[in-house]
This record gives C-alpha cells, structure tokens and sequence, in this order.
C-alpha cells in the first residue's frame, strides 16, 4: 500500500546538469529545480539540500535516480547504485544511490538515465499503454533504454544503444568523435558528432544539406537495428539533436524502406508517424521516470500492465 | 495445477524439417520424429498423425509450436498463430497454431522457432539460471530469440535479429543473398551467403581464410549491437554455420576488442567464454523449447525465476 500522500523524490543526473523534482503518487510535478553538474561531493550535496529542504514535514516517501553512465543498477550487487567507468571526471566509481539513501533514510530507486526515461513517458507519455518499446536519446551522447514486456531492460548492466557499429553512409568520410570506439553510432551522430561535422553550431545548415542526409543514415540504421533485435511497439527519439523535427518524416521514410516488405505490421508500413515519435514528456521525461523509479521502491507498481 | 503424467507435444518447425516430439513435465523427450517440411496440408498432417497416434490413450495435455517465419506470435490477434509473410513457397498467411489446435483440441503454445530455442536453452541448457539472454542460430536464414527479465520478446511482432545492418568488412566485395535486403546481417554470414562466398561447401577452407576473417566480422558486429541493445548475460550460438568451432574463439575476442573498455563487467573482459557460447542442447533447444511453450500453454511455469 502507497500512504495516500506519498511524496516522491526524483533527480535526473545528467553530466551537464542535475535536476530534481518533487511529485506525487501520479507523478506530478510539485517543485522542480536544475543546478550545474560539478563535483559529486557539491552536486550529490546540493540535492540533498534540496530534498530536506522541500520534502515538507512528513518528508519523502522515497526517491528514483536515472543516472547518466555507466552505472550499477543491479539490486544485490556491491557496487549496486554506483556511477562506474564514465568519462565524466571525478564521477568514477561514485557511490551516488547509495549517498543519497544514507543522508535521506528512504528507499532509492536507481537506473540509467534512459530507462527512467523511458518510464516516464511509459507512464505518462508517448509510450502510455505500450509494453515494449525503446526510448532513444540523441545529445551530447546517445543512449537507449527499454522496456521488455513491461519490464526495464538489465541483464548483464543495461542497455548501451550508442555504441552499436553500423553501416557507413555512402562518402562519408567522417572519422567519428567517440573516444572509445571513433566511429560507432554515437561517434557519428551524436550532438558533438554533429557539431563536429557542420564545424560549429549545425542549426544554419539548409535542410538538405548532406550532414542531414549522413544524420538520416544513421539515425535510421540505429531504428531498424533496435527493431530487428526488441522488436519495439514504438520508439522514441527525443534529445537535443531531435530538435531538428525535419529530421523525423526523413528517418521514418527510410526506415519503412531499409525494412523493406519484411516487417509487415500496419505500425510501420502505413503509420510510421506512430512508429518514431518525439517524447511526450519533452525535457520532463527523465525526472518523472525517476519519480516512477521512487514510486517503485515504495512498492508502488511503475510498470506497463 | 498440471497433471501429475502431463505429456506435452513440442513441434520445431522449420523451412527444411519438422521435428516433433513428446515430453514429460520435466521437458525429457519421451519420442521424438523427424521428417522433411513440404506443403503445408501433408506437414502438418503429419505432425498431427504423429500425435495422435503416439501420445496414448489419455492424449496429449498441450501442445507447443516453434516456428520458422516471420510469425504472428501475439495473442488476441485474429492471426496468431499464423505463418505470414514467409519467403518459404506455400507456406504463406498459413493458419498453423489453429489447425492443430482444431485437430487436437488441446492448448496451444505458439512463437518463434529461435524463441522457442532460448526458451529450452533457459530451461535446460546453456543459459540455465540467467533471467536475460539471446540465441542466435547462423544457419539457411539468421534468427534471434530472446528473454528479458525472464520474459520472451514480442513487442510489434517478434525480434528479427538477422536482418540488422552492419558495417562492411574491410576490402569485402560481397554483394550479400538477402532477397529482401542484399548485404543485411543474413545477407553477408548465413550459412547460404558463406557458401556462395566460398563457391561450394565451406569445409575445406583452410582456418586462416579470409572468408572466415569476414565471418568472424559480421558475427562480431551482430554480437556487440545485441550486446548494447539487450545487455544479455549470456549469447547463445547455435546453427549450422557455428559448427566451425574455430570461430568462437576469434568472435569472442574480436567482441572484446569491439567493446572496449566501455563495458567493464567481469563476464566480458575476464570470461568472453561464459558469455559467447554454443547451445547446450545441440539440435534439440528448439523441440525442448516447444515442449515448453507447451508446459506455458497448460498453465505451468516456462520462464526463468
């Protein structure tokens, strides 16, 4: 049983900022605030601050964390709720759930950014009613989580769709920005990949220009590979680079045709406007994901059917 | 509650054969028939023939189908059960699940045939006791199946894991043998593409042949994009091409190489060969599979935990 006012605390870690929220048992949004992501000792400590400070008298129920990474979220393993190999500097190996329970004395939830992402908008937003399907973030880095049958993708850690190699575009000659593997899906079409390829901010660039075409290519390569492998009822493309809203009728044409007549479903060969969407929950996706993270650990369902 | 002598029938269906089989509740294989896959009246009215004539007096309690595709595997749909949109001639928009459910009159268990392997394989074989892994069988077309948190993959349809797209090998020519796709992951390493790569049967190239340094390519590649996307704890690989089994120790160290440092966990850098493996039932992962869908379709428990 949820207690009828439950509060629920939710902090979305990005490597560039920290956003927490306050919401309620349907994961509305009561406080909200952002602040700059710099040390774990200051940026852990400025949400706590927050959280004691705002939680009211009764304080939290209990708080979710969707975590920029690699993190830990495997429940029982030693270094459960832990930030480990990231490239962020001076985030390796954080202990950042398990900080948080300590000074807050509530039941944590923790996952990637983007699997709280994703259930978020499972909950409230473009993915509302579905049991599978695929949130994709395309930004700074590229990231994906999912869910499977109602349930959040872990296995061996979690999901890493940004890594995935995929075929080059015709001509292109860009070598990739990704330190660990130069050209994989996020070395070529991530924000800085992007950046990098227009050689400033991408935004002046006619729409059909050839960085858009090289963007579609695989942009689109990614979708059909998350199809061929989760077999998703909808996939969500949000992030900052999907601002570019003339990118979707491009990637969703030419993941109807890189399909082929093989996947015969309605969703994808005479609505794949409902087969690639934008968030939802625009921006708020990833801190009401994490409040679904916290309304789990209280023992409240956050789960599709 | 099942049956104390509950006797389950298992069909593996495929392009080339039809094997059924009879199983206890323990999935032990009690008879078992193997015969080749022609039109679909005289298949599948043999398989019912067998059935009924060898499941004894109290009949079978329910029968499990795992089945070549693409498939209708989702329940409630007004073609479940169905074959669909199968390249296999005569084999299309067949009502398969019905016409032995009509015929027997017992429950029907129904998916895919890479499914129904990893289903077996979880139950009694190499991924014994792991809640979230992949089979992947390299053989006349490249299938996946999957379980998530113990749950198999359905989503829109079901996974269709041969036909991702990947980067090309270096310096390969090879225009690829999907009819649907040309140089998609079944395109460039099924058993048919490695045949036409080698003008004839493969067996006698030497192990340093360049086709196999392209094998292990493409292979690698699939492996580390269901690797980002599902996080597996364990790939199963199965399949007539995989009984070379020079190539498991270079796909295992290419997949290292291929993810780098990105995903530290112990099972990939310390002990690629827990986490690449070959069926632990051989051939009969997809019949046990069957017998499992079965034991699902009569209310007893397939999945794991």
């Amino acid at each position: 049983m949820l207690a009828r006012y439950a509060q629920y605390g939710g902090i979305e870690a990005g490597g560039t900022k920290f956003v927490c929220a306050i919401g309620d048992a349907s994961l509305s949004l009561l406080e909200r605030i952002e602040f700059p992501t710099t040390t774990p000792a200051e940026t852990i400590g400025r949400a706590i601050e927050f959280f004691r400070s705002r939680a009211g008298n009764d304080g939290l129920t209990a708080l979710g964390i969707g975590s920029f990474g690699p993190v830990d979220p495997r429940p029982g393993s030693p270094t459960w709720g832990y930030i480990t190999t990231t490239p962020k500097e001076g985030w390796q190996h954080t202990d950042f759930a398990g900080s948080l329970r300590r000074a807050l004395d509530v039941p944590v939830g923790f996952d990637t950014d983007t699997n709280a992402a994703a259930l978020g908008e499972g909950a409230l937003g473009a993915a509302k009613g579905l049991h599978t399907f695929a949130y994709l973030t395309i930004g700074t880095g590229i990231g994906g989580g999912a869910l499977v049958g109602g349930v959040r993708i872990h296995g061996l850690l979690h999901p890493e769709m940004g890594h995935m190699r995929l075929p080059r575009a015709e001509g292109d000659k860009f070598e990739g920005v990704c330190p660990f593997h130069g050209d994989c899906f996020e070395g070529m079409a991530s924000g800085p990949a992007l950046r990098a390829r227009a050689g400033g901010p991408p935004d002046r660039l006619p729409a059909d220009h050839q960085i858009w075409t090289n963007m579609v290519h695989y942009l689109s390569a990614a979708l059909v590979n998350i199809a061929c492998v989760l077999s998703p009822q909808r996939i969500i493309l949000g992030g900052g680079v999907m601002h570019q809203r003339h990118l979707f009728p491009r990637i969703r044409r030419r993941v109807q045709h890189l399909l082929a007549d093989y996947l015969q479903s309605p969703e994808i060969v005479n609505h794949p406007e409902t087969f690639i969407v934008p968030p939802g929950l625009g921006d708020d996706a990833g801190v009401i994901g994490a409040l679904a993270l916290a309304r789990h650990a209280a023992g409240g369902d956050i789960d599709q059917e």
